[in-house]
């Protein structure tokens, strides 16, 4: 129960991404579908075209039902009672463009919305809501070839047991015979390794990436960044060792013995979203010899003295929303230019410390990777 | 809404897997510990050597709390507020052994318990709760080599657009050669292409089956066996052409151009638990040239004269679980085999129609295949 305030944290820096409609009332444009992510037959919760979600939840006789999302630090959308029994309620303002976690408080208790898919964040399933992007033909589900998407299930001796990971291979890598780059592609706090296909949908970005001949083909593995757990406001008691030991020692000796890949440093990249930057800092300082290519994705920045003694990397990539804290990546990727790093940096639009960020950040990563 | 009336039938035949306690009252070992699908960190639900489950819902201010689970026919499992606040509450009778599905009623509506994973089913994702069985050894995580499983979309001119599957590839398939006959295995209905490794854990059983030595390798492929929504209780509306050609026409020849199969009739089989089994009935009967292996898991039964001008399939595999209806099982094989049908039966001691019925199907199934 303890974790409540933790998670607390993370869900403010959720509904910070809502914006409010303040001096001019907008109205409502009547136009609301039902979310893509809803599970099979259900019609809600519903987005319109202006970024408003409307929330329907069955619970005749509970005593007020509220939804996370809408109110930034204010507790969400409060539902009200509708004339068929169900509570209603739309959210105060429009939303960010792309994909939110949310969760249903029913009676004081946390559920999720039964109308929804559900999605690992917040160290537990939550609800997932999206809300249609201006771009989002970039992570659409087209008629082109499909890469698979593999749960491998590694063995992993220094910490006694299999452990899953998520191993994107490229269209026609089955029937073919080539060797391919690795980008070792890490999830934030709370998530685990089913984020970045799920809620990135890091395959189809790179299906799509594939077919419009924007990239060179390669593999992405996903894994579980974490060996000790470590609660949220704690992250300075997290210890990367394990995670490094199962990282470099286990999981990757494992995808180049049993993947076609080009077992080299330079063509393997490491890149992680929020922790997951955080790690792929540490672990590319700590084995300057494993990765070539650098990816912190709303994950911090690199300074040039960071690499004291050390190669430079091929890429450093720095990426973050424009509602988080800009100023830092485009200081940071002065700092490196001018210290002759080749860094380049990507700031999203319009979004925060959401996946859309990532998705966007993966887009325009992708095409400066093993270069 | 009108869902929930079908549904409901669905919760009965799980609900009746309930042993009740009637003329001696059994007491309670107090040795309950977290189910093994929990989601991380969570306690509850527990379960207890003698096969009790244990809720805990926090809810402060609900009226009424109640898991599906527990009472068979008379609406669960009816928790109380306990000294924390929290709703807890014990199964009356204990219940059989491997997975179950079930939902939470709060004020009237219905939720899932956020202390387990979701798994589809019955048309929704619905809370998992795992009771220890005696042979649970066989669909364990082990330190064997595992295979993997992928998921691939396949495009479907048929619906105009990429439908998923999840393809088992035997340890080893990555860096083999070898080519490897294919079971197509079908969920029933509710339920998805997600059933058979999550609920069944079919990979598992399969990674233990190859690593004793006890079966050849194959690969199994699962996918959605509708294209056409049907309710439950109008089964009779629902149409196999669309799924037939999904199958036959799209997935099968798709599986022999993208993996190393052995593409003929005498190293396919197909399989079906449930609705997945009169599936495979039919359209086995109705494609002779397709598959050689026929499976119906609690799925109905062949009779000989189905085969009058048709080929003799070379394996006719029959089973349900002891509190289903096995002798329907019996006479069918007795019939069968009297008729010249290599015709196997298995009954599942002590299960109903639920998964634990169809693990150990598919373990008994699994080596009679390709031989």
């Amino acid at each position: 129960m303890k974790n409540f305030l933790k998670i607390s944290l993370l869900a403010i820096s959720i509904m910070s991404s809502i914006n409010f409609v303040q001096a001019q009332q907008l109205a409502i444009v009547e136009d609301f579908k039902p979310s893509s992510l809803n599970q099979p037959q259900q019609e809600y919760p519903m987005v319109n075209s202006q970024g408003y979600a409307r929330f329907k939840i069955a619970a005749p006789t509970a005593d007020s039902v509220r939804v996370s999302l809408g109110l930034g630090g204010r507790g969400g959308t409060k539902l009200a009672k509708a004339e068929d029994g169900t509570w209603m309620g739309t959210t105060e303002g429009h939303m960010d463009e792309g994909f939110h976690y949310y969760n249903v408080k029913i009676d004081g208790g946390k559920f999720n919305d039964p109308g929804t898919l559900n999605y690992y964040g917040s160290v537990r399933w939550e609800s997932g809501i999206e809300i249609p992007a201006a771009d989002q033909d970039f992570y659409a589900l087209k008629n082109v070839p499909h890469g698979n998407v593999q749960q491998i299930l590694f063995p992993s001796l220094s910490t006694g047991t299999s452990r899953r990971a998520f191993v994107y291979t490229p269209p026609g890598y089955e029937k073919g015979k080539g060797k391919y780059p690795v980008l070792y592609l890490q999830h934030g706090w709370g998530e685990d390794e089913t984020a970045w296909m799920n809620q990135g949908r890091a395959n189809l970005i790179m299906d799509n990436l594939i077919a419009d001949g924007k990239i060179k083909p390669f593999i992405i593995v996903n894994t579980y960044g974490m060996t000790n757990e470590v609660k949220w406001g704690k992250m300075k008691e997290f210890k990367i060792d394990g995670f490094q030991t199962v990282l470099v020692d286990e999981l990757i000796p494992f995808i180049d013995a049993n993947f076609r890949t080009i077992a080299k440093k330079e063509q393997r990249a490491m890149a992680g979203l929020s922790m997951g930057g955080m790690e792929t800092k540490t672990i590319s300082l700590n084995k300057p010899d494993v990765f070539a290519y650098y990816g912190l994705l709303s994950g911090g920045t690199y300074a040039s003295t960071d690499f004291k003694d050390k190669p430079q990397p091929k890429l450093i990539f720095l990426s973050c929303g424009s509602k988080e804290r800009p100023d830092g990546i485009r200081k940071a990727l002065e700092e490196l230019k001018t210290a002759g790093f080749n860094a380049v940096s990507y700031i999203s639009e319009g979004t925060a410390h959401e996946f859309q960020t990532w998705r966007r950040s993966l887009l325009a990563m992708a095409p400066l990777l093993f270069k």
